[in-house]
């Protein structure tokens, strides 16, 4: 993605070879930072603080942190299990987003392959180099098939411009770069159709604040919304199709997505809007059934309690309720399949109840 | 509304009855602030900035800015003119709320049967005051005939809590006391029944900050929520019912409320929850059929880019997105009659659909 003018992953290996630099999206969008991890310790850190966020990026950096520990313990004895160890560590750090145990899965089992600890630290490193770029090569792909859905709407509306709605950020910084929901957005900015996006805010943690300065760093236009106006502005005709992003499907078609995704699917079936969820598919849990066995993540009354805001060039941590005021803080809710026009997926778009079908026995 | 333990209104006569005071609520709940308005054009002023909010209190609010605009042309030549345009400016102030309308044609049809200017700036403080005291009257009823939803509800659940959600503030502080959605709480915590009130925080005012507060100061249980949470929650089966406020309804029983208020409607249908509006006889307009009539009042986008938050002890206003981020903000949406399961009224409560037959041709 461009930022400034300059060209970004969100994550990536730094020069000295031991270490990764991502981009720690807490400042974002009012300073860009970025942060040199260190050691599988801190890798777990920042995902649990959420200096990156998005599954997709949460499962390269799952990656990076398996080749983070098999540096940090080439000198233990008993390497096997503490590589065991750091991968339970990342693993519970959320408990959401399936790419997370996806990426230490792929992780584990190539370095399994491997004998000496030399050879595990360079299998280790070329995995999650491959995830890493496969990430973005089927992010690339979700927008070519995407794309298309954006291009029959503009067709249709004579080139009035295209409104799309999305929740939360499936963009370039919720993956290694590109996005999920905005791969289509993208594609469609370079094919020059004439499109506008609403941006939902998405409290607590405000992610919205990412997307809309993302698009804007890509020039694509763009306008903030509270969660609230989504379903308004689809009841009044201004939304042609809303397109979000996914923590974890499970095989019936249920979408586990950020928290508020479930109404505004409510919306668009009330409103005979298409509602299409972008999905790589290592966002696919093919263990599940149903989104109702997906666990979903609780975290801190403080996220909604407080609110980090831009005062006096400062960051600040302001609150936003009386002082004795209680929160209930969920990070994700589900979207039932029934819900969900379609799934764009890397090898093409298809009906939530045929995602078994459409990626056949291969991958399950 | 008990206040550290001191009975208030929002609104009242001041001492010297030349000025009106208010609860100004941009502060609360961090600072409890008394504001003290000098004439027709603080009212306005007031009113537009939301010092006070809430259709109900808008209208005791008219009320009384009718009053301070007698007393402020008393030595007009063209005091009937006068009064008019002062009307007219206080009917500017806020679009969608049906309540201030109402409350100015209530209080310029009683000024007009008298003749002197002292006889109207008497009837003018009389109709004010009885506007004001009608309102606590009418959402005590409600609260009295709302209660009784809930007192079935902990009765089918065995004594098990009665979960409530509402959206917005129709507390007392959106009223002159009691409140509309909050009446039938408050009545059910008189009674001593097993309550727990959901509490959304209603982006992009975050009157969910008001709601909390007013119902922590009563002692009632609750827990604050992003807009986001609330279908999530009836999805889980964390919801009883949902009762929220209204600013307008329609003769259809079409329901425009606080942004969010749909998207509430529809989870609560998709969940087969029932979604109750609270609704006082003078938030009915009669001369609208439909909710697609009703203005949907645009306010400034610094209500979204912005927020109020407490910081070192003050309230800063901190910016939430990026520098050149775009918003849209609309105040209000409209919940169609289809999606609600009643309208608690002063009289009882009816379905949406029989609003007209239930309170006859009297009212229209």
């Amino acid at each position: 993605m461009i930022i400034n003018g300059k060209n970004y992953r969100t994550i990536w290996l730094a020069d000295d070879k031991k270490s990764i630099e991502i981009i720690d999206q807490r400042f974002l969008p009012f300073e860009f930072v970025i942060e040199k991890i260190n050691n599988v310790e801190e890798m777990a850190a920042a995902i649990k603080e959420m200096h990156l966020r998005g599954a997709p990026l949460i499962g390269a950096a799952a990656g990076y942190g398996i080749y983070l520990a098999c540096i940090n313990g080439k000198d233990k004895k008993d390497f096997d299990d503490y590589i065991i160890n750091m991968a339970k560590l990342l693993e519970s750090t959320r408990p959401t987003a399936i790419n997370l145990k996806w990426g230490l899965n792929r992780m584990l089992n190539e370095i399994k392959k491997t004998k000496t600890i030399d050879e595990k630290i360079e299998t280790a490193l070329k995995t999650a180099i491959i995830i890493a770029d496969e990430d973005v090569e089927i992010n690339r792909n979700i927008g070519l098939n995407g794309v298309k859905l954006i291009e029959n709407i503009a067709k249709n509306k004579n080139g009035k411009t295209v409104e799309i709605l999305t929740h939360c950020n499936a963009g370039a910084l919720a993956t290694v770069d590109i996005g999920t929901a905005t791969a289509s957005i993208y594609e469609a900015f370079n094919r020059k159709i004439d499109i506008h996006v609403w941006v939902e805010e998405t409290r607590p943690r405000n992610q919205g604040k990412l997307t809309a300065w993302e698009l804007q760093q890509a020039q694509v236009p763009n306008t903030v919304i509270c969660d609230n106006t989504g379903g308004h502005l689809m009841q009044t005709g201004k939304v042609d199709i809303v397109i979000v992003g996914t923590d974890r499907t499970t095989s019936n078609g249920d979408v586990a997505n950020k928290i508020g995704t479930y109404q505004k699917a409510l919306a668009a079936a009330d409103n005979n809007i298409p509602f299409y969820v972008a999905l790589p598919s290592p966002t696919i849990d093919w263990t599940l059934i149903s989104g109702k066995q997906i666990p979903i993540e609780e975290r801190t009354e403080d996220e909604v309690l407080y609110i980090e805001g831009y005062l006096n060039k400062k960051v600040e941590n302001v609150r936003l309720f009386a002082e004795k005021t209680k929160a209930l803080n969920y990070g994700f809710d589900v979207t039932p399949a029934r819900l969900i026009t379609g799934l764009i997926t890397e090898k093409g778009i298809c009906k939530p109840h045929e995602l078994e079908k459409f990626f056949g026995k291969m991958s399950v």
